[in-house]
């Protein structure tokens, strides 16, 4: 039952000290141009754009399914977004400048939101099953780990993962999987009900899915370089038409009706741009790019219908949106694609563009090779292992952390329903009357007045 | 009604022959830059986004006005996007390389998408009142005209359409119609109550409606050059502004009790876009711009008044969206627009755009006039008989060859509903319950799981 | 009760007179590129387009919250747009080029834009409130004013305002505060149930809400120079970022049970955006931003808990969607926040850019210093005062005039209901029937034959 205070004064003091620590830490980038532009403007600014849409308008609404939790979905997913968005940009700022003082440029607003994303897939793991306070100090903790993970694998390893298959969908998911096991309760079976769609919740959903859908090929392709950022595009693009096509089909296939499931709709036709991720900007042409994306869809739709039912019942894993299927197994399916295409990168395919793909395998000064393809690959894999194993630790510690009462875990009917953290209008919920709702919003002032602001 | 597999085994046939040919024919364009960058993602990218959002989100949406087809339209709309974004890549390959091998660049991306675009129009005639299989094989027989025509209005006609009014919107609803008229089924008017939408269903296809006009002008532009690009967007940014307060005057004007009529405000409204395509490069001046765009409000509303129920009544031409109103209609105006505004094209007007807006009218390498403005104008004239000629016979052909019972051309309540092809929440439809489809989910393995992988 | 016959009359003069003036006064932009570039495509379109959005996604759908007012907010936004967008394009050249023939750039679009932004503000404060009639009126009249007082701030104070929130924000919510005092009528009170939300009404409202919250550093950037460009796309970000965790926290704890509004999730989180619009930028540093952004939280929520049932109940102003609370004081608040840090903006801060983001300090032509930082401070105060009082004049004369009942204000239950302009589907509204509306559908040929063209 979320109490009224702790969540203000949680958030209060945490936009302090962001204050605080950006007044210390965080300055402006100078311009290196005769005309004053910030050529970041010019050249990641558009790019941008679309990943921020992804991550606000895409996540927010494809969690709106849920029939009674859509204000949570979209609210809480821009309450979050914007936490990170400060957070991330001080994290990643500690770890690449050693805690001395660092300006921000427009990559470092993509690389906020790309840890948002991070985050926002873990959400999608818990949905409806978390208070607001339990969410925002999960953020908290999972962006220390999450830019740990990064440092470790673009420092040390060097890894190439241009879409951050690795870094951002394997990690969140995996973490936000490992922290719904650790706060699983068994009243979510009393929930079990609220747990589904209502049909224009998901229609709403669907703005999400289509959004993600269309900006892919820039989240993948957002910080690429020269023709590298073109084959993201271009891989992007036609992977998720391949994973498209594949995912209508089986969704119709595993239904014993020959019914199309809008779950699969809504997320597996989406799995083709993870599962492209890591290996987007390496040339693995047209023709892998459509595999890629057909075996991602297939991954998707078994998973969503087979394995996600099982893994709830048996090992108490209980994922809401099903993020394993549609971020973490692809996002598996994207690390191996990366190890195969890094083993058999070559110079005469790649031309100029080898140094910028890989860059682990160059001296940054002289340019000469340092590491062989193999070595590479052999890295790409450690990277994996990495992330699997820092988001599955730290998920589980983090769930322990925040599963005592005091932060606020819904009970049975709160659970998949907004009734708890938020005020609703008087029609309540529009499948059912909501008696108790009714009440409240006869004894409140707020509401009351806020709804005359209205009249 | 749909059966199982049927749909699922021509998707994967389809999918492999698409893997197939692109591992055949399709290869990555090569970077001619000192600097590696492929200058394609400069030039054209940001405009192929939103032309992709005016595809995936603008048609998608836009179709959702049905109260019971919610799923089917943004759905089919994404599947049937992701099977022409492939084939469109291939066949429009085919024709320009003469099945050599080719490159994909961002403006063959943007090609896929206006091939997307026909078919999506053609889409709207028949909304609901087609399986998806129809749908489907709709598409790929149509791609194959659609290019056939482009061909032909390229290579010989050297037409210019720089918004596609003739290539896309024309051939799109004349394919369309004459496809609907062949595969017209008297128990269209046994589902005549759910042809209708709801309250709700209207604001999300005000979602499309929004896009499409916002976007239109990077739609008419996107491969536009030099300053018939800029006259491109300001063409079309000013026409759709006068369609829109014509389609409100007139909506009320034809209404007895001088009510406006959504289905104007979500269609007649996007009339001045069309209007305006083919000849938004040229010359015509900004008050020219509003006065196309007027005139297409004027054409578009009174279409949907009076002409579309007519139709439907004395030649049984049944169009589900009235794309005869918003495509057809329109694109014969911007027909007419073009050839006068062709025949009028003269130097001093135009400068040195005149060679890019009109290429036909002068020799490629030498530059120097092979054909005068009159010329011009006459083969413009024969690019939109041409493409109407292809069009409906085409349309009629691909009918006849798809209304065989095998192809599950949905019957009775089946017309304009989810039921035949979707799973449906437990609550059914918004506006009434749906006992048959309690009992499925009742029975049925599939949905029960998918429930509970969102508990 | 709308009449048949004088909207449509109203407008077609209206659009008649558009065409007639467009042909006298507006041309095409020369270009003085040797690739025939206009160069306003490259470096204006991205940013256009995301102000665009703002604009007819953003303001329509953030004002689809009220319950049965659907079609006319996201309706009728589009509609005043359409017309801002031609009148306000004439209305400015006039003022910048005396009535001499001019040309219309990409710059032209956004300003047309931004125009029907204050104009959309001050629709937002009398929505539901007010006929069409009077509504299109009130554009009229609003833009003429609203461009007298930029050219007033401009040409003669100099302001620096690149977000517009002195010249949008205070303008359009006063200029619409002050409209809605005027036209005030005691039966609003009589459709005090009509003005709440339903659930997925504030799910749709999310919409708009979530691409202004994106798009509004473009807002803030769209016309700036060189690193002013910089600063104000990361001034916003954080800005909004800071405000949004504010928002949430102050929400729930001005609820007696500690409940999150959505009415201050919908609004008060966009109050960054228009806090930081005046000095985004200007170098106001990233913790600045977000101290401004934290305080426009506070300034917001607290507006909407307290001062907009207070203003309501004393002095009768009624604010339908709290334009005060989001444009209003976070306005005033920018515009305070930009006469500071105008007074200390100094060369060694600014660099070369202290000329370009306070043009009104130096001579145009030699550049050297004119005016102080001091004075341009004043300057600065000048130009909100102003903006203030043509505001507030011109909102109560605006009002005044079209109080008459000629205009057709809605009375009792055609207040905050789509019935009074819109054709409704047999539905009615979705948290209820509407007899009479159920009675009028069965009356009337149009919807019949429309619902017929939808078969």
């Amino acid at each position: 039952m979320a109490s009224r205070g702790k969540f203000t004064i949680v958030l209060m003091i945490l936009q302090t000290i962001f204050i605080i620590l950006f007044g210390i830490f965080v300055k402006y980038e100078k311009t290196d141009q005769a005309d004053g532009q910030v050529p970041g403007i010019r050249n990641f600014y558009p790019m941008f754009k679309d990943v921020h849409v992804m991550i606000f308008i895409g996540f927010g609404f494809l969690m709106t399914f849920l029939k009674k939790y859509g204000y949570g979905s979209v609210g809480f997913n821009l309450l979050l977004g914007a936490v990170v968005l400060q957070w991330g940009t001080l994290v990643e700022g500690f770890f690449l400048h050693k805690f001395a003082q660092f300006s921000v440029s427009i990559v470092t607003l993509i690389n906020a939101d790309f840890a948002a994303a991070a985050v926002l897939i873990s959400f999608g793991a818990v949905l409806g099953k978390t208070s607001a306070l339990q969410l925002v100090m999960m953020s908290v903790i999972e962006i220390v780990l999450y830019h740990l993970n990064i440092y470790i694998g673009t420092e040390y390893f060097k890894a190439a993962d241009i879409g951050g298959s690795m870094f951002i969908h394997v990690f969140g998911a995996y973490f936000g999987l490992a922290f719904s096991m650790v706060i699983y309760r068994k009243d979510v079976k009393a929930a079990e009900d609220d747990a589904g769609s209502v049909y224009h919740s998901d229609i709403f959903s669907m703005i999400g899915t289509v959004f993600l859908w269309m900006f892919w090929p820039s989240f993948n392709a957002a910080i690429a370089e020269g023709d590298g950022q073109y084959r993201a595009v271009v891989n992007t693009y036609y992977s998720l038409a391949a994973c498209t096509v594949v995912s209508f089909a089986l969704s119709s296939l595993v239904n014993k009706r020959g019914k199309i499931d809008m779950v699969h709709i809504q997320n597996a036709t989406l799995a083709g741009g993870v599962a492209v991720g890591t290996a987007a900007n390496m040339v693995i042409y047209p023709w892998g790019a459509l595999i890629i994306g057909a075996l991602a869809g297939v991954v998707s739709v078994l998973g969503y219908r087979f394995l996600t039912p099982l893994m709830d019942r048996i090992i108490r894993l209980n994922d809401t949106c099903g993020v394993n299927n549609l971020h973490g197994m692809p996002g598996l399916v994207a690390a191996f694609v990366g190890i195969v295409a890094t083993a058999f990168a070559k110079e005469d395919a790649y031309g100029h563009s080898l140094k910028t793909v890989f860059p682990g395998r160059f001296n940054s000064t002289m340019g000469e090779e340092i590491r062989s393809a193999g070595t590479q690959a052999a890295y790409q894999a450690a990277t994996v292992g990495t992330t699997l194993a820092i988001a599955i630790f730290g998920g589980l510690i983090t769930g322990a952390l925040l599963k005592p009462s005091f932060w606020e875990q819904p009970r049975d009917k709160q659970i998949h329903s907004d009734e708890d953290y938020w005020l609703l209008p008087d029609d309540g919920f529009p499948d059912r009357g909501f008696p108790d709702v009714k009440v409240i919003t006869g004894q409140v002032g707020p509401i009351e007045m806020d709804n005359n602001t209205k009249i």
